[in-house]
């Protein structure tokens, strides 16, 4: 099974970071993460995605804060799918993260999901992954369905709440 | 090989959607592409979603407008990667439309790409088939080289305007 | 009595949306609330919203936050008015939300208040359905008046506190 | 059967707001329309929607750009619905007026639409009367019907053009 | 000497307007206040700033958040000068208070000064009211004088906190 | 009578600044103007604001655009009141403008009007001399005069405009 | 003496970029212009920025639009100062391109200057280079008494424009 | 060697200041600090600029918050290169301080780094001053290199999280 790489431009960024790499667990998917910056270690960066398809990933993860220039510099050295975090690391709101993600030239995307959206990552790196491998997919149905349950179960405790008011 | 459905909230989205549609097709994926509204032909988008698995699609592009709700409408009724296009058609030059689309709760991602980013789109949507083939993949990989080569080329042009500066 | 349904994206946004709850119960009108997700639980929000009218209500209060879908779904399905609530939660400070609620495309719109303005949106509705109840219409007005005494008896505390200066 | 008001700010707003009256008169609801400021012409402003009721209108319909206050002046004199449509009028694209519309404290609510959104100004307001008047619901369910019949006639052209592309 | 009149939109606007209240009696400016609401008692705001030239009032300054239409209210019935405070009170950071309060349509303007820049309003009716009042022009004189030295004391810390550096 | 200068940083501010020269000799106040720069004439900006009350004027008004620091360097020399006027000349829609004018630092206020809003830059100029001017303030009222009743006449062409929908 | 590097991300901000690099010329810089990509040419933007100080560079200038990582990412290998001119290419007004160029991290820094802000990148890069070339110094200081004298001839304009009125 | 000027425009900046003080001296650099207002203490500020060159300053560094003119005012009086550090000192998160230092007209810029990036304002001084003292090229190198390093660190850290997980 393809890897997922997670990387975070500091370790900082590692809290944030964290419910995507247990996401990623939990769905059984072999997962490496590192710590590996645009901008204080380009070289690294550069290579990593340069050989990441031959290193059998599949998909590449990257959280970054305020000039988030990790997952662009990522996706200019692969044709992996990478996915972008914009991560609240600075006074704006985590808005220039989002920006400086999402908003790539032609040629070059990189699949943004919500500031400080992990988990999200995690999942869409999995239905990606699932595209080639059914039992991953069936995995992502379930996850749907529980998430449809638990809103149910939420509905009967507001319902109490309701009759408290 | 999977198809890819690209959605489009109204057909005056059409020229802003249609790099996406031709992308695809010069990757040599198949593509169908359908008008469909999330608050007009709610029941439609749903249906559409609900079984996009079983008809065969991979991947659904989804670009919308204002309070753009068709990605994540669509994402809501499928576990297939969804890969939303904020179109600029408010006077808030698109902005809405990002955060409406990028801004999705956890367990529903939705992979957005720049504002009015369809070739983007149409790129990642490719990616994400090439996990699991491989002409496919080459021919990302060609089109990077592609796009290095061109650059180059601009360069040489730029030079020239630079002598007659 | 037509019934008022307060809708919410998540049981994490009940307190945000509480004081819509008791503003209503205070007019005396029949509210019931729940949880229900435009993405977690898209069937039921849709049924729910598309047999409102038949099943007794005369108003729909959805809030959701980030990328707030919720109410632009539940318009969807309905012709019943629907007020939006946009609420904080995001990093966005819930710019993210009120955009996503109020710049709905034409033919469906949502009657949108201000970020965490449950109150309002009670308020809003019992409006709506004074239109053909003269003794709801009174309590609005006694509320304004109400309303209007209170600014008074700030005032003349303010006085006290201007003494003390 | 109510009337509804259209106020706009200034006979510049007109071509903004036509959408609303046109719309309110396909519906056969009888329409209203002035020119009044709240700035330029307060005593009128205030003196109109205190008597709003009395008059025998319905709902209040208030379009207005820049720091637009016209329908939050409006609400503080009336206990009817007021729906207030945010005008791009000055060089911030519309967003002054709209925060300036939505944004309402406490106890004035003002059912605030997209941008320059006339015609769900007229469509809302037709959904508040529509609360005692089941000819105008009828009217309104048909309408939705419409507009899915459209979006299925425009995906068939869009059909068409995918064979020519 | 003619009076300043400090109205606020609501009593817990108290603590971000009183530096503006200080600074006025620091200067021996007769000053008056008020809580009064361009939504909640819009008859008393219209009638107060109506009388307030007849009353004796040089200057008004006005204090409101969120969708802060008090300033605007107030300038609407009187050709005193209307200084406006836009209040940090809601979630979007003041943002909202300030554009409602000085986007103003032309022909009724309102004099701005920073979200809760209450003293900077006084200094500036102060600035207003010296025009014809040479004592309080020397007191604003010397207020200057007084800014620039304390500037200069604090230079004077910094360099002992260098030389501990 | 004290005189209004009316400083502008660029001669292309011309156009936009001249409704508030115009508004301000239809009042019969004596106005000059002047090009002055607060990055490229600052020692003419300081030495102009520093004797402006000894040259007889009585406010001073600042036209800029982008980082809009005029009015805050000529505030900084004077105790007369200053008026900021934000030009909308960037990429921006004059928002920078508006915050590097508004935003300013307690001691040092600058009274600002809207972006691009020169003739009410004129009227509040007006305002704060006719305190002092009881001539002055009768146009000021007549102006008020004449403004509500123009609103009146676009209501009756409003009306015609109706007959014909 | 040093050259300066003018980097522009695609041809089509040339016209953008021009005024820097005729900027530079008319100082008597030597520059060389390049077309380079962060994202379409990654390893020619890297090698150029690492050996820029060995082939005689002495400022690198980098424009982008968008998510505009080139200043970044030539910063990155570089300890050169790299000046940051963001352009706006996006529907964002550049807004996108200001965060992403201005916001860097830690170690890493970019000098921003306003966007679209060609020439000033060229006087920046000749200020940083005439800290040891007296000749350039004294050509900067002719060029600010320059500025200063064309102010004066546009406000002799102003006086002959203000006659006319 | 060249000193550098750090100035900002109150004490309640130090904090967020210091860091650019201990960079530069961490580089050796001839440091010093003052306390000086573009509103409260023009004329300082302009005549320290005017003489900065003279009294063997090579760049000033500036800090100022809410409509940050410092840097401006500062750069409107030397041809050295000013560097401007945005302080986020309102309730805008800093983005009114960017704005009004990075927009700068052209002529005079202001070379900008990110909002609270003292560290950064150290660096590229160093930078600017290091193209004429190799040594501190050098250390800027190391710099570098020890940046480099400590990612690697981090990431092995992160493998022994990893390992916990």
């Amino acid at each position: 099974m393809k890897k997922v790489a997670v990387i975070m431009g500091s370790d900082s960024d590692f809290p944030a970071v964290k419910p995507a790499i247990l996401k990623l667990k939990s769905f059984g998917i072999p997962v490496e993460a590192h710590v590996m910056s645009a901008h204080r270690t380009p070289e690294q960066a550069a290579a990593f995605a340069g050989k990441a398809q031959a290193d059998g990933f599949g998909v590449i993860i990257a959280a970054a804060g305020k000039a988030a220039h990790l997952a662009g510099v990522l996706a200019a050295h692969t044709t992996l799918p990478v996915i972008g975090i914009p991560i609240k690391s600075s006074t704006l709101d985590g808005l220039d993260a989002l920006l400086a993600t999402v908003q790539m030239p032609s040629g070059i995307p990189v699949a943004t999901v919500a500031i400080d959206g992990a988990e999200n990552a995690a999942i869409l790196a999995a239905q990606m992954l699932a595209l080639s491998d059914e039992e991953l997919s069936c995995k992502l149905a379930d996850m749907k369905k529980d998430m449809s349950q638990k809103v149910g179960e939420k509905d009967k405790k507001l319902q109490e709440m309701m009759n408290e008011l």
